[in-house]
Order: C-alpha cells, then structure tokens, then sequence
C-alpha cells in the first residue's frame, strides 16, 4: 500500500492532536481541547459516536441503531478548531510520528491519544466467532438482532419438536455486565414483545442460559449485588451456570461443563482485547493487550503520546481502572489536560479514577447499583440506570426525543425495532451468505 | 433439495389461503379475510411490512429503517385465521397445488394468492446491479444510505480535485416517482443536514444529476405536473437530463447521451422486472413479466390462484392500473372478495382500479398532486402527502409517536438517521468486502 503525506500534514501551524477513535474517550478528549490552541484531527473507522451501554438494548429488538448512536462529525460541528475523518488507522509509527490508515493517508501528529478500544476476543478459538458473535459495534448489534429474531422465525416453521426446542435456546456465554444485560432481556423480550405474534410456538417457552466460567456473575461488582442479580434473572427464568466452563462451541451446540447443550443461537460475551494498535507503541502490555501506562496516560518513554480508555491499563488506589464509560471520558479529559499544561509549560498531573457508581440493568424494571457505601437493587436502581442513561444521551440528541422515544419504546415494547436486516443466513448454515440479500 | 409436506398442510379442516408477500397487496388481501372461515398463511421472506413509498427517506437519511418498517406477524397477531411463516417461496406447483420455499417446506393451498411484487431491473446488463444499486427493500436503502453517506466522508478525505468532485457527484439513473424522490432529497440533505459538519469539502457543492430516457421525468403524471416538478428540481440545483440514455456504467463513472460522467456513486431507479413465480403459472406474461389476469384478478384457466399487485397486469377503463401502493392494497381487498364470493356460490366481481390520487414530493417542502381534475403544486401539495402518509403509518405504528418522529426528523434535520451500518467497502472498490464487517 502506497501511503502519501496529506496537506493535513503540510499545512500544520500550530500543535496537532490526533486522536484515534471515537468513543467516550475520544469523544471527550476532543471536545475538552475544544477552547485549546491546537488542531485536533479524530479519526475513526465508523462515522458515529456509540451509546455502547445500550447496545444490548438494539441486539434485543428494544431500540433501533439510530436511537443510540449519532454522526462524530455533528457532534464535533461547532467545534471550528477539530475536523474528523472516517478512517481506519492501521498502524503508528511512533518513531516519525505519524498514523497510517487502511486507505494509505498519513497523518502527522505533534499530540497522539490513542482511544481505539477493545473488541471482544475468542482467546484461542478465533474459529468461535463465526459461531457465537460478540457485541462491540452497532453492525454486531444488527447481526445479534438478526440472528435472535430469526431463531423465533425458524422455530415457528419447524416441526421437529427437538430442532424447535434448539432454535428456542439462547445460550449466552459470558457472565459480565453484557452478558447479564443480554441474559436479562431475552426473556422479556419473549414474554412481552413476542406474546401473542406466533400460533405454533410460545416464545414464553425460549430457554436463556447464561453460562459464567468464575465463581459469580458481575464479578467486578460487591457479592451481595451480583448475588442479587442473579436472583433477579433466576425469576425471570434465565438459568444461570456460574463456575462453567465452555470448552467447545460447534455448528448447533455448545459444551458448558459437562453437557452438550443443542443451540442454534449462541452469543459471545466472555472477553475482551485490546486494539493491536498498542503493540505499535513498543510499551509494556499486559494480558489483555492493554498498554500500560504512565500515571499522566502517556506512554512510558513517549510523553506525546496518550493512551486513554479500554486499551489503557491504569490503577487508581492500587486498583484497576475498569474499561467503562465513564473512565474513558475522565481519561479523555486528562489526557486534554496535560497536553494543555506542557502548552502552558505547566506540570502534568496523574490521572485518579473517580467512581461515580456502577450500574447494571436485569431485564426491563430492575437494576442493581453500586454507589460504594449506597448499594441499590430492584426498581429503584433501575430509575437511578434510566435517568443516568438519558441524561447522557440527551447530550447529544434532542431530550424530548430521546425521552419520547424511551417511554414509546419502554412501555409499549416497540416493534418498529423489530427489524431483520443484513444478510441472509441459509438454512441449517451459521455462517450469512456472503452477496446478495 | 428435499421437501416435506409439512403439518400446515395435513391439519387443514377448511380452505387454506396461501399468501405470497407481505407488502401492501398480500397484507390487505390477508386482513381482508378477516372474519372469513378460512385459513390464511402468509409467506415472505422478510420478517417485515415496509412503507415503501418512504424509503427514498431512509436511503437519503432522514428517516431509520425501523420508522418504515413493522412485523407482518405483528400487524397481523390479532387475526387468529391467520399465520406468518418467514419464509422465501422459491416455486409454485400450479398442478399439485402446492408453493415450495427455499428451505424445503411444501404448504398445500385452495386458493392462492400471489403478491411478490416486482424487483429494480436492469434489462440486458445485470452487471451494472453493483455498480448502480436500485431501492426496493429495506436492505437496498441501508445500502444506498452507506454509500451516500460515505461518498461524502470520502470527499472530505481526498486531495485531489477531480477525485473528490467524483465523490461529491451523484447520478440517479431513472426519472420515475423515486428517481424523482431521490434527486429532490440529496440537495436538501447537503444543505441543510450536512451543512457545518465539515471542514474541507462544501456539502453543498454536490452535483445532483438526473437521468431520464425519455421525453419527461414522472411520465405517468400529467405534463404540466411533471414540468413543474422539473422545476423545482431545477432551482433545488438537480441538473435534469431528459431525453438522455444512458449506454454504460463503469466503476467511476457513466455514460449519459453522449457525455461521459465521473461519479462514485450511481442509483439505480430506471426499471422494475415482476417477480419470476409469475413464471411458475404458465400464463401470459407481460413485458415485465407481470401476469395478465382475469378481471377478477384469477390467473385465466385456474380461478384458485389470484396475482395482485406489481406482479399483476390489468386494466380499468382501457388504462393499465400503476403499481402503486392502494392500487396493491384494492387488488388485495378483491382477491380476498372473490375467494368469500366462491365460498357464498356468488359470483365474482372484476377489479376496478379507483385513483383517489398521485402523489410525489420534491426535496423536503414540495410535492405535486393528481386528483384527476384537480391538480396541486408546492406546498399545499406537500401538505396532503404529509398528512396521507401519517394516516396511513398510524394505521400500524403508535399515531403519536409517528407524529412526533416525523416532525423530530423534519424540521430539524435528525442526525441519529446519518448512521452507516453494513459491509464495509475496500477503498477504490465500488463493491463491498463480503465477511467481516
């Protein structure tokens, strides 16, 4: 691939910040740098900024693609000093301080914040993925969609009463919060949404199970709230396996434990990794493939580069930062931060995590909270979760909308968001047929 | 392929209506039968009605899929007559009485009726299909969506002039109802939507071509109609080409008349083909494969099987019946007439098409209008069509919310609907990567 230095490059007068990716952390970088003597140039391979905390909510058929996400370039509109590119970066040369991206351009940076996130990761059965897809992107949210309601679909016009009970199995592996968020709406969505709409089969009838390899669900949450959580998705008739492990994914099934559990629907939400953008930074990684950096963000060695977010390892207290909304945005703000204070020949300051409190939803009505000393569960936690989340997107869409939008959808289960798009799966095939639809 | 005679076929008590597609005939033929005693099973191989008459929002980014878009088994959950099967009918045996799908099933029927509609065709050059996509389904306007969208990230990438002008050019092949559509949304969203959002590229400086073979654009339409809609593409900035063919269409570019054109992206809207089952019914076919049915809409020789909608070709007063929306949704109401007549040993009555009106919008604010005798231009015009289409949405989705979403997406231009999902497209190459997205 041919790469070439763009005007971007030449035309450069005062100091230029580049960031990679745009999600909550390089969102927010960008926009903190908003007042700044710089120019910030965002590139990402998408053309929009991700609500991924309700991603589970579009792979369920609750919400559309649209209500959740919305074009980086609008968000950064009025912002004259940053321009945004849909590229995808490909590679960093550290050395020239430059990215490539996969459409040969190089970009030349004087400031790098490296916001490229994680995707979720098979470990080492890449063969898995075709199987059991995972939950990152809006286009994974699609194929989730495609492939939970196509399963009811094929279940109705099936006779076998074997292969019916395989196409009504959802098996979720993975017991962090989007695979218990995912767990906690399949069954409603059978019960609410999908009541009354077939005549051979009952969707009530749909088996979800959640199938966790460590000893407790939302593991990174205090016991008693993820003891709570499990309680609350036992009632909602999800079969929760803790301490199960899957050692096999086939075409039609999956092997947790010690049974082989006949499934057509299996979704990935075990494990993630890092964006091998970190390893062309030539720092320490850790497991995970996250770059672990210096208390400013940066990276050791490297002052001008920043890296922020899910691909960043950092602790606060002695503790690990969590890949969640929220640290990406307060690292985004930092790593603004300290570059506004070497413009300003000021110290840089260490990055602190501030835990504002961790929520999970179970299903439609109930959440468990974690606010340090205040823990909240059931309805409570769940209006805490839904002020929080629209107070949030009402940032960047029109509030009334939004708010609109999520009683609509809320209370009278939507079945606009009911789509099945994309490709065609043929049948008794996982894998979609590539070409025409 | 195997086929099986599946239990929808040996539990039959009373007659069994098979309907092939939900679109606007096969879904009015299906309500139709409401109170009949009868059974009705429905066949198509989506899993959802579309208002087709608003993708060209959808394609041009003012409205999301699922605003046009709801479940057939939905729509039609309280009709306890009647079953949704997702299924894609492959054949029909006239003989035997029997449609056979792409998955192997065989459903026995007494009375058939055939809705599949009609794809975009492309005559002799089936390779232009990827060059030039056309907009029938949802699929295809996420697809046109993706690559206008992305024709203007690319723009904003690009140095070169001349490439980047190719970016920013848009040809719509075809002159009918939705070339016309399409044509008066891309200035407007360039305008209006897309405004600020750059830094390098002017969105407004997009080319906007039409390309009509014949003498006018919406030839069905009356003359002064279709100059005034002329018109108004005119001052929106469309550059109209009447008169002009179009001899080729190549990666980057066509050839209209006797100009070669550089353009990236090229729409596809000059001509529909009938679906092929028409074939399996061994009547005469039309020029565009549509079948010439009886004036009770039966296919001549076999008063079991009805064909309605773009699939069918008939006549009132001597004129052909357009393929339109309420034309498909009368010829639906009759055929389910018919089949209760036959049952009652009454005789059957021909089909007459009544034209409450045509209707076609012009960029966001315009629209003309047919009602025979009365002919409305312009604003007025755009008011009717507003509030025909509001009816009609609300017949199937939630009236307010159907309000307060079109007014959202209207009068301020909704960014959410600016979202590019799909297979990703390889730079310089027109056709997308199949595979990992």
């Amino acid at each position: 691939m041919t790469t070439s230095l763009t005007p971007w490059a030449r035309e450069r007068r005062r100091p230029r910040v580049v960031i990679v990716g745009g999600g909550f952390g390089g969102l927010y970088a960008a926009r903190a740098l908003k007042r700044d003597d710089v120019d910030v140039l965002l590139l990402d391979r998408t053309n929009h900024h991700l609500f991924q905390p309700l991603l589970y909510q579009v792979a369920t058929a609750t919400l559309a693609p649209t209500d959740i996400t919305a074009p980086i370039r609008w968000l950064l509109r009025k912002q004259s000093n940053a321009s945004v590119l849909m590229e995808e970066v490909a590679r960093i040369d550290a050395e020239r301080r430059v990215v490539a991206t996969a459409e040969g351009h190089e970009y030349a940076y004087d400031y790098l914040i490296v916001a490229a996130g994680a995707r979720h990761a098979y470990f080492n059965h890449p063969e898995w993925e075709a199987l059991a897809p995972g939950l990152k992107s809006i286009d994974d949210a699609i194929e989730l969609r495609r492939r939970i309601l196509t399963a009811f679909e094929r279940a109705e016009m099936i006779d076998d009463p074997e292969e019916r009970a395989a196409w009504l199995t959802f098996i979720i592996v993975g017991g962090g919060p989007t695979g218990t968020e995912l767990a906690g709406m399949l069954p409603t969505i059978a019960r609410h949404a999908l009541d009354h709409d077939f005549r051979r089969i009952d969707p009530k009838s749909a088996r979800v199970i959640l199938v966790e390899g460590g000893p407790r669900i939302l593991a990174t949450y205090p016991a008693e709230l993820s003891e709570h959580a499990r309680r609350d998705l036992t009632n909602l008739g999800v079969d929760v396996r803790t301490g199960t492990l899957v050692s096999e994914i086939g075409p039609h099934y999956v092997v947790a434990g010690t049974e082989r559990i006949h499934a057509h629907t299996i979704l990935w939400a075990a494990g993630n990794a890092a964006s091998p953008l970190g390893r062309d930074l030539h720092a320490k990684l850790d497991r995970a493939g996250r770059v672990e950096v210096d208390p400013d963000l940066s990276v050791p060695g490297r002052r001008e580069v920043f890296v922020i977010g899910d691909l960043a390892a950092t602790t606060t207290d002695g503790k690990p930062v969590p890949g969640v909304a929220p640290a990406a945005m307060q690292m985004g703000a930092l790593a603004a931060k300290n570059i506004r204070r070497d413009l300003e020949q000021r110290e840089r300051v260490p990055f602190r995590y501030r835990n504002k409190g961790d929520l999970a939803t179970i299903g439609r009505y109930r959440a468990i909270a974690d606010f340090g000393r205040l823990r909240v569960t059931g309805g409570l936690a769940w209006w805490f979760w839904l002020f929080l989340h629209i107070m949030y997107l009402a940032g960047f869409r029109n509030r009334i909308s939004v708010l609109v939008e999520w009683a609509y959808s809320y209370f009278t289960y939507e079945r606009g968001a009911r789509l099945i798009t994309g490709r065609k799966m043929e049948p008794g095939r996982e894998q979609p047929i590539p070409g025409k639809w």
